[in-house]
């Protein structure tokens, strides 16, 4: 799984990281309303707010927040079966989400982890990044560099922190990062001693 | 640290791994008669018996072992020296050697410890590989080839094993697994949180 604070191309990361040989995205479930553009399946699961409950009910949801009124969440299903075909699966997720996910009881999800935080250089280039993607006004920009602030506590929790610079080398680490957790000897089962 | 059997390539991975950019290959000691074509401090420093005995009396080398009647091992200066400037350093080490630094008390080497363990695809294969490398005759050749069935079965105490295959992919996984363990947040020094 990976967590940034927003504004760390985060999400153009997790997008070029998608052409990765036998990595699955996994994607999320959101009650959120579609945006034009998006597929459901593809960019979200739209749900509506019954049927997202009735899968948290079930414990069909790896985990789940309540953003800004909506909710967003993992659903387990599809991730153990990718796991269970040998595909590494990719979790694009918020800091809370990754707690909740750390305390899974399924030992499948236990043994496959492997988180990364995405860290901003700082808080004023954070600042600049948001500035120039112009999506936001300057009170949505101030609470996300508040949130980000507060995420940015929480990387000491990731096995892996990437000190974002450019894509180019955030990938190319990221990219590292998936490779090397792959030759594991803990991941590996070999016939030999 | 890496380790591999004789015929896994692990010496001409190495030396395609000393290019990499702040990566610095441990040069070990060893009183084995210094061959034609080898410089003194860049394939060994070519110590006496009594010079190399009076290195481990003063706990001045990381491991040692005794091959075929001459010494080998690992100057624990260089090590902690590069270690202290920022510098991974390489120690192309057999498995006995690793055993030896892997209980090391030293705090810094524990810290800056990752090892890999090159597998050879399986001992057919091996024994190919020696044979077509033509430097060994059949004895020992089998000699090798027992040596190598032994090394095989510590794997596990390896973090990471590399399934060798061709030299390419070998690099390729070697260099991401170098990359991605200077991204472990344990191994960061950062101010944030």
């Amino acid at each position: 799984m990976v967590s940034a604070p927003s504004g760390t191309g985060k999400t153009t990361l997790c997008t070029n990281v998608r052409q990765t040989p036998d990595l699955v995205y996994s994607v999320s479930c959101t009650t959120r309303p579609q945006r034009p553009g998006e597929q459901d399946g593809v960019d979200y699961f739209f749900l509506s707010k019954s049927e997202f409950e009735k899968k948290m009910q079930r414990g069909e949801m790896l985990e789940h927040a309540d953003v800004y009124g909506h909710y967003y969440g993992t659903p387990k299903g599809p991730v153990l079966e990718h796991l269970a075909a040998g595909r590494d699966v990719l979790l694009d997720i918020d800091v809370q989400g990754a707690r909740q996910i750390r305390g899974s009881r399924d030992a499948k999800i236990q043994e496959a982890l492997a988180d990364i935080f995405i860290m901003p250089p700082d808080l004023e280039e954070l600042r600049r990044r948001l500035q120039g993607r112009g999506t936001e006004n300057a009170q949505q920009i101030a609470k996300r560099i508040q949130a980000a602030d507060a995420e940015m506590a929480d990387w000491k929790s990731y096995r892996y922190t990437i000190l974002s610079s450019s894509m180019e080398e955030d990938l190319i680490k990221f990219r590292a990062i998936i490779r090397a957790e792959r030759y594991l000897s803990r991941r590996l089962n070999l016939h030999h001693g």
